[in-house]
Parts: C-alpha cells; structure tokens; sequence
C-alpha cells in the first residue's frame, strides 16, 4: 500500500516507517524536526546517537534497496502539507505527527497554548487534505490511552452503550485526560469521529498505552538505524526512564505511592498494531477505536521488575518515591478493553525479564552519554510555570 | 461584583454588560470587534444599526450614570489580556469571547482551523490568567446545547452516572457536536474541567441554547444602546432569522423537514442565567454545567409559530424546506434536563405571540434594510469549501 507517516523521524515513526517499506509498501514520510527543536529548547538529547533522517532514508536504502521518500516540513503549513500529499497520494495516513509529551504540554502558557493549536490544527489540515484529495484514504490516527483517565468502570473502546431512564444509545466513551497534551488528544477524537460523519471519512484512532524498548527487526540491521531513547524528565515515558536511571545507578522515579495503573505495550507491538489497522481498514464514515496496549501495570510493579532484573545484572538499584508532579490518582480501579487488535491478530510481545535485559544491554552500551540531570521531573501540573507567580494553586 | 466580560460588544455581551452594570455591579468588558470584522468579510450586516463600542459606553454613562470600561483587543494576545485581567481584578469573568457561528466555522480549512484555534487558545488564556492572578475568580463559560448533538437518551446538565458491567461512576456526559465551532466548545469544555481538576479553579458552563429577541430592559432606554440582530444565512441564528424573514416576506427557510428538535431562550433569560451563575458561583476546583434553555421547539414548529403570528399581522408568511445544508439528522429523541438555573430562582420569559409581534415590530422598523441575499445557506456541511474541488463528499 502507499503509506505517508507523519513524524516519520520519532521514536515510533521512524521504525514504522521501516517496518512498513521491510513489507512491500511504499513508504512516505513527513517530519517538521518538531521533536529534535524540542531537544535544544531543553537540553536534552535522546540517549542513544541518531543519524538524520536525510542519513536514515539513506541508510535504509543501502542496507536493504528500499526506498522511502522524506519530506520535510510542518503539517500545520498547509501550503507545505497539501502538495503533499496531492503528490505521494495515500491509501493510508498513519498519524504521529503530535507534540506527544504530557510534561513538555505543562511547562507554561505558551506550551500549553502550543501543544493544543498545534496538535489540533494539524489534524485538522490531514482531514481536510483527505477530504479534498483522497477520500478514500483510511487515516490511523495516534490517540492515547491518557485520554479516558481512570473511571471507577471498565474503559472500553471508544464507545460505551449507556441505558438511562430506560432508554439506550451508544455514545462516545466519556473521557478525563490527565494534561493539556492528553487533552489535545480528546480534541481531535472529536473531530476526527465529526470528519467521518459530515464527509463519509474512514478513520481508526488507536488509543496507545505507554510504548518501552527500544530495538525492533528493522533497527537491528544496522546501529544507524537506531530510534531515539528518551529518558529525560520531559520526554522519557516511564519503563524507558526506569531502564537508564538501573543503569546509571540513581535511584527509580516513582511518581507518589507508584499505584497509578496504565496500559503498556513493546515498540515491535506499536508497529504490528499500526500495520493490522491499515491492512483492515475503517469502513467509509467509520471512526473506529482500538486500545492499543498489552498488559497492564502499576508503575510501582514495573519498578520493582526493573529493580529484581537490575540486581540479577548486578546494577545497584534503588526506588525513591518523588513527591507526585502530577495530579492524578494513586490508587483506583483500572480495567481497560484491548480486544479489538488481539482478534484483527496481535500477538504480543509481552513484558519479561529478557526484554528488560535486552534494553538494559542497548542502554550500557550507551552508558557514558547519560546525563543525571535531566532525569528528575521538571514540571509541576499544581503550577503555571510562571516564574513571576511561584505559589502552588492547586486545590489539593 | 467585579465583573469582566469577553466579547463584550457582541448580541448577547453588550446587553450583558448593560444588564449588570444596571444592577451595581463593576462591569468592564474585552472585546477585539471580530465579530464587525466578519461582517466585513462577508458582506453582511446587523439589521439593526448598532453604534461602535467607545460609543456605546458613553451613551450608556450619559443615559444612566454608570461606566462600563472598555478594552479593546485580543484574549489570545497574551500581552494584551494579562494586563487587563491584573487591572481589572475581576470576581467574576464571562466568557462570550470566541467565534460563535457553525456556519462560519464550516466555510472552509481556514475558517475551520482559525475557529478551533481562536476559542480553544483564547479560553487556554484566561484560565491561566485567572490562576496566575485571579485563582478565587469564578469563571462563567459559555457553552451550547449543541455539544452534546442529539443522543437517544436524555441530556443530563454535563455529567451522566453510569451503571457498566457492575460499576458505577459519574463521568462527563458524551459529546457529538454538529460542527467545528461546536467541536470546539466541547474542546473548552474538556479544558476548562481539567484546569479546576489541577489549579482548583471555580468554573461555570453555561450550555446555551438557540436564542432569540431584540430588546431587554437597558436597550429600550435608548435606541442607541441596541444590540445587533444578525438574519443572515451564516450568523443569523434560527428564529431570529425566521422573522426577518417573515417581514421581508420570502420565504421561511426550513432545512430539511424541519423536525430538528433543540433548546430556545429570550435573551433576556440569557443575561438573568448569567447574573445567577456569578451570583451563585462555583465551589474551589468545581467545574458545574447548566443547561441554560428555557423549552424545546422543532424547527418547523418555530416555522408555524412564525407563520400564524405574521399572518395575524397581515404578512405573507410562506414556508419554504431547503435542502439541509447541515448533516444532522432531523427526525429524532431529544429530551434535555434544565433544572439547574431554574433551581437558582430562573424566571423563564416562554416565547409568545407578544413577544414575536415585538421583534416583528423592531424588525419592521428597519424593514428597509434587509438585504434578502443575505438570507439563505451559503455553507454546505458536506462540501470542504475548496474552490478547486467541487465534488460532495459526504457519505449520505
């Protein structure tokens, strides 16, 4: 199939994007460098070395004579978007282009400000585009699993049929998001379903969980082919950022009791997942949900199995449990619906202590560019990040 | 009370700002004339004069005694709002400051995008300014009816308790809106929630439905103080519409067969659901929803009530059914909880023949300035607006 990935040179759009032409599709990317700007705004810079994506499109094509077509430039720039994809002329759309870090999303105003415009007007240009130049392109588009919160009742997908004073529909499913970035999610949830319905769009909004690892088939061809490893304070989601602080030998950020329950899945899982959804693709007007994630765990279960796996490697691991910068539950029901991919036929690469050893092999390699600094969280949800205005505003 | 209010040179702000500042309270009011400005864009015009705003606050001084300040510019601005709101130290802000037509917001991709980005970044703005220098400010948000669309079960006021698989929980109720414009509300709404979930903020949603009428108490001091009364096929809201209509005598411009059922008020119940909300305000952290509508009307029964009063009248009142620019279905359950503001001491003004003969009445008055051109569906919900494809697109 012909596929554009948008963010095609993140952590999970690059490996998509070779996953995908390894398949026989016809790969296209789009990337604004969104991600890497971010790493100078903070410092930051992603554990393990990545090429460029010029070097990446190239280096895939020497390694393996497929080709996949590059192009820069930012998705809310519809003079740049459009051409586009008039040019590569899609069947699928798969969408990552987002800004995709709750913590980045709460810096300040103008964060909070851009993280919103930015994700939601982007949206909007790809389902105009579709709408006007290739109606029948089916678009996958990355939600997440952040977007439902944690209700006291089951999460399902998408939906949810509500009987009330004796009647019955079946509704969109309630959400909660936890930040600014999660509820920029919930923005284009709604608009990608009202795009279905006023213009008979085909689209799948896969809710994913929380993404670990950090190897799959593609990149193992060659060490410049890496993704990036994030594990900063910002931008490391939470096993990534417990695997580099095993092996940097600082102790374990547990946000609060660590009772916060969330879906997880393996990056080979992500890429399989995408390419189910685009080979049984959305019917026209459909908007479809699927939870995207494998297993669930509490945050204070995945520390103590990288803390049992550190120890049986002979890192020296230790957990702090930090004052929670977020404000979210510590401890509540937790029960989410993820059969949708498992019967389009997901099988999962579930969480063990090879896959914990595996990133912990990938991450000592890369040892000594580990900077402690940027670990510890950064951003405070009970504050606005306004250095003028330094009191806590939070009710709680 | 302080009270600041956005969009304060609007059909419903400036009576709002009369209204309250006639009952003691501080009134001052933002407002950046965009709503002038898409009147100049397209060509169209309040049927009723209306002065400009500096204009307005000195009739209204030399006819009462009391000052409204005015600023004028931009809540997305930043440097603009911030200082108005330390100034102004508002107790209370009501919030009409945003783009508020679907059918503008349906014209096109830019029209679309800038309604989403203009509300949503706008109300990112004054839910940081409150928490950075007003935290115990109550907020009085104006929402739409047209959030919610039109489920098969009852409308509850913002959150609905679910019974699913043996659980119970009290969620925000499911949205469906009807366009980009009422998308975006949701977007706020969902902003607005989250922002008294971290910041403890105090927060009031007012869903509004359709409203109609010309005069309120304060207007009919002076002729100059009146506030616009838009007919026109993009701003000119439902009955309002169907009057002017009536008195030009084309025809009434049903969409469809005119069974879309939804929530009406008089404006001045607008502004007594306000001042109970300020006067009545949120809990620290609450996020409280109104359905702010007084009954509930099909389009064709508005059409009817029209016809038989204008006939009375001696006008040729005809009935025409377009074909429905919108896609929405027009056969349908609908049945809205609006206990709330009642509860609050709301004394409902129910439409009338005495009422619709007053606003033919105002109407006739200006007769001579009706531009029929104006009057019918410019924007098709199934078109994208794009000149260079022409092609429906919708599935139905």
């Amino acid at each position: 199939m012909r596929v554009l990935i948008l963010g095609g040179d993140g952590y999970l759009g690059w490996p998509t994007a070779m996953y995908l032409s390894a398949r026989g599709h016809e790969v296209a990317v789009v990337d604004n460098m969104a991600r890497r700007g971010y790493d100078n705004e903070l410092g930051a810079e992603s554990l393990v070395p990545i090429a460029s994506l010029q070097e990446r499109v190239a280096i895939w094509e020497a390694v393996t004579g497929y080709k996949i077509a590059a192009h820069i430039g930012d998705i809310c720039d519809y003079t740049f978007f459009e051409p586009v994809v008039q040019d590569v002329q899609p069947e699928a759309i798969i969408h990552y282009g987002e800004q995709r870090a709750a913590p980045y999303s709460m810096i300040d105003r103008r964060h909070a400000v851009y993280t919103q415009t930015n994700n939601v007007a982007g949206t909007l240009n790809v389902l105009y585009a579709i709408a006007d130049h290739v109606p029948a392109c089916h678009l996958i588009k990355l939600g997440t699993m952040g977007e439902y919160g944690t209700p006291n009742i089951d999460i399902e997908e998408g939906y949810i049929t509500i009987t009330h004073k004796g009647r019955t529909d079946t509704l969109p499913y309630p959400k909660m998001p936890g930040s600014w970035y999660h509820a920029s999610k919930v923005h284009d949830s709604v608009n990608i379903h009202f795009a279905c319905r006023i213009w008979g769009l085909r689209a799948t909004d896969l809710n994913q969980g929380v993404v670990y690892g950090v190897d799959t088939e593609e990149i193992r061809l060659d060490e410049r082919l890496r993704t990036r490893f994030d594990y900063d304070g910002v931008f490391g989601t939470v096993l990534n950022r417990f695997l580099v602080q095993a092996v940097a030998e600082v102790p374990l950020t547990v946000y609060g009791e660590g009772g916060q329950t969330r879906g997880f899945l393996d990056i080979r899982d992500t890429l399989a997942c995408v390419e189910l959804a685009m080979l049984n693709p959305a019917g026209p007007g459909e908007f479809r949900v699927f939870n995207q994630f494998t297993e669930q765990f509490s945050v204070l279960e995945l520390a103590r199995a990288v803390e049992e796996t550190g120890r049986e490697l002979g890192l020296d691991v230790q957990i702090n449990h930090l004052p929670n910068p977020r404000v979210e539950k510590e401890a509540h029901y937790y029960n989410a619906v993820n059969t949708s991919l498992l019967s389009l036929g997901l099988k999962p690469h579930y969480l063990n202590d090879t896959l914990l050893e595996s990133v912990i092999h990938v991450v000592q390699r890369y040892r000594h560019l580990i900077k402690p600094h940027l670990i510890m969280p950064q951003v405070n949800w009970r504050e606005t990040g306004n250095p003028l205005v330094k009191k806590e505003t939070a009710a709680d």
